[in-house]
């Protein structure tokens, strides 16, 4: 992969994932393959969150009024906001926003559903498209102006501790779905100057592109009673005193099935997690003019067992040779080939190649051929996600000098460093480096020794840096 | 029901399906009960089209130039479209439409997709918001100004009778559809002069509310070449020639969940068809001081064997009297009770009450329990079904008077009627009833001796009306 910018546009076109080619800048169509890729994630996600979470829907447009309330978060999306001026031919009274993420839409309603500490705590999402006019140079799923998979968690509660731990819970779901697809990740806690609008505090979580760049993939926020004053959430708790609402919300989007494409992929095309694979098995059967009958016939057999154990199966009996059809599963990244020709058939064996590694071997056909491929296809998750795991954790350098820090970064790593903490240095540093600090990736103890890579003073964490999307 | 409309704006409410206290006229907010009734409509919808069709995802924003390109679908739109003119501060170069449906954002796309006869057919399908800048009346989930839940199919062919084959494959779906969940319809040719701007002809289905009009919840058009000429999706077929494509689209929305709201609906609340019951039972333990684990544990053994048989079903164990969650279940329209409680786990039996129709009884609490709690399900259903469609039945009724039609409809009912098939005669009848002519219910033989009710020529048609929505 030596240009992962050209290799990335290319992939999204040939797996059939999204076409850009739409006649505006940065909106994309979500072709059918992509689709039932983004389908997977989003029932994985959806899943998890309906666990502890309630889904509901919010509508996409916002009065003006609305938007404007929260001076701090108005400030922070201002420039990127689309705006309804008409409806028909007529010019509207009040202009409306479309979502930047949906904070001032869901706020007021709270507002109306919550009393008294009975009803926290609440926490609800919606899955939806929401709009940024970028200004920067859009790419297809990374920086885009419609985001179509916009996944936020928003939630009321009590106390301040219960919003903190709100946070750790958001965190873990993250986590979940990472590991799922394989994605590795750093948890960063955001500098106070690139926090969510109107946030007490932002963790955030980045991974590494293959060009060396981190993308932002999820963030968890605790709002305080920032915007529960603004919005006037009160509840009345258990003393008879009226009180704000602690609130926190979470999110992630598209970014995350660009990195999951990004990480994997190989040059002959994607390499899917079997979480998300739209088949995570493609069997071919290999055909001559005797015995076709009853090679096709084990295929269904075979399908029907593996799908009796919720596989993802497919036959790919088209007419074609099947060195192209084994180009075209590469590409389509399916995690498992299956091969059967009549000689296997007589041996009661599959081949099957790996995606993830290329291995080819045989099985037995036989009562344990679906758990086996169950158990393969596992195994398949776990190599995806140890590579990917081994390849970021080879990314991360602690730098101790700062002559060190731009050229580290400029590896295509992320930079550990220790830091003061102070707005000053960490503004210093990225204006020195011209990358960007990711946030506090740990605590050091108060008896450290180590000290500021900018300033010299004594060092309160390890902060983190890299290039970014 | 004695007011339907403040019936139906009260249950929305109180059975937690939707807020519409959201600051923008026409926009309501699903909350989480209603979300998951929509919920399992869509995944039935998914299941149903994924057979045939494959999912996409096309933009929301239209360039004013797109939507313009087909004058005669433009000129029906153009009065209910948001507008976007600014970007952040700034003027955007070219006004950006909200999609009011989505041809002018999908065909563009079938233009760049489709070169020969072997990519055609083509059958994608999206499930999206839409909007439209209605100025008649708003009405939660009838007559909105964001349509949340557009499922909306669009399909290409390589000839005219394959169009025509696809407009029939849609209607069978939509009868599937309406099927499962005991609405009963009333398919009509729409009249010339109410088709969807740029179709061929519009076949819609239309339903008949409690108050005696009449709503379309779904419709399937045949474009013709239309919009294959406006947009240049051509293909070259078998003989080598370029041919412009042949069209149908098809759709439904919010509605259909208005619609099984209102019919089925009584004066308790809800009476959801099983198909879309978040919880098709609803288990009350009636507790007394003694044995109250016993009791719980059968309760939870008992949900443990419906799961297995994919029933969802959930356990009402607040701290509240029976009475309280009756009623409640009731209201949210729970399909089926089971109450259990000491003397009932003693005679080894469980207590049910229908939604549908009150009655009670009892079952064994044996093997069978589930299997029979499953078909009980499906007696449910049926009886919804049948039940709906008497009624009707009933408010169908030929009316070979013209002096009757004026009335017949105002009882409440969807009149047919003799028509010669002129729009002259259509338009006028429309008039002197202050009706809308829903279309053409079926053809009359060429020696019918009828006459049409208006200008007292031959018919040619049966023709329905009513007061519509």
């Amino acid at each position: 992969m030596e240009n992962f910018s050209e290799w990335f546009h290319n992939i999204l076109e040939t797996a059939d994932i999204i076409d850009s080619r739409y006649p505006i800048k940065g909106m994309s169509v979500w072709r059918p393959y992509g689709f039932q890729i983004r389908k997977h994630f989003y029932n994985y996600l959806t899943d998890l969150l309906d666990k502890d979470h309630d889904e509901t829907l919010f509508p996409l447009l916002i009065p003006e009024s609305e938007l404007a309330k929260e001076g701090i978060h108005v400030k922070g999306f201002e420039d990127e906001v689309y705006w309804i001026t008409h409806g028909g031919q007529k010019e509207l009274n009040e202009k409306l926003a479309l979502r930047p993420t949906s904070e001032t839409a869901i706020y007021p309603m709270f507002s109306l559903w919550i009393r008294s500490h009975i009803d926290l705590p609440i926490k609800v999402y919606q899955k939806v498209n929401t709009f940024r006019y970028e200004t920067k140079h859009t790419r297809p799923l990374i920086r885009v102006r419609e985001i179509t998979s916009f996944a936020e968690v928003h939630t009321v509660h009590s106390s301040a501790e219960e919003a903190d731990k709100q946070v750790q819970t958001g965190i873990e779901i993250y986590k979940d779905i990472f590991d799922k697809l394989a994605i590795p990740y750093l948890i960063s806690n955001r500098p106070v100057w690139d926090k969510f609008p109107g946030a007490e505090y932002t963790i955030a979580f980045d991974t590494i592109f293959p060009d060396g760049k981190t993308l932002q993939i999820a963030t968890v926020h605790n709002l305080g009673q920032t915007f529960a004053k603004t919005f006037d959430i009160t509840f009345e708790n258990k003393e008879g005193q009226h009180e704000y609402g602690y609130q926190t919300c979470y999110g992630l989007s598209d970014r995350v099935i660009a990195s999951l494409i990004a990480i994997h992929g190989d040059d002959k095309g994607l390499i899917l997690p079997p979480t998300v694979a739209p088949k995570q098995v493609v069997i071919v059967p290999i055909l001559f003019k005797k015995g076709q009958e009853e090679v096709l016939s084990k295929c269904r057999e075979i399908k029907k067992s593996l799908e009796d154990l919720n596989i993802r199966v497919s036959i790919d009996d088209r007419d074609l040779r099947p060195g192209k059809k084994f180009f075209d599963i590469e590409q389509k990244g399916s995690p498992l080939r299956i091969e059967l020709g009549p000689r296997d058939l007589e041996n009661n064996k599959i081949i099957y190649v790996r995606r993830d590694n290329g291995e080819k071997s045989e099985l037995s056909i036989d009562d344990d051929l679906p758990v086996n491929i169950k158990n393969l296809l596992n195994t398949i998750h776990d190599n995806l996600y140890d590579k990917a795991w081994a390849k970021f954790n080879e990314s991360l350098e602690l730098v101790e000098e700062k002559e060190n820090l731009k050229s580290t970064t400029e590896d295509g790593k992320i930079s550990k460093f220790y830091w003061c903490g102070d707005t000053e240095c960490g503004k210093a540093i990225e204006e020195e480096t011209d990358m960007d600090v990711l946030g506090i990736y740990e605590d050091l103890d108060d008896d450290t020794e180590k000290v500021c890579i900018h300033c010299g003073k004594k060092a309160k964490h390890i902060g983190s840096i890299a290039k970014t999307y």
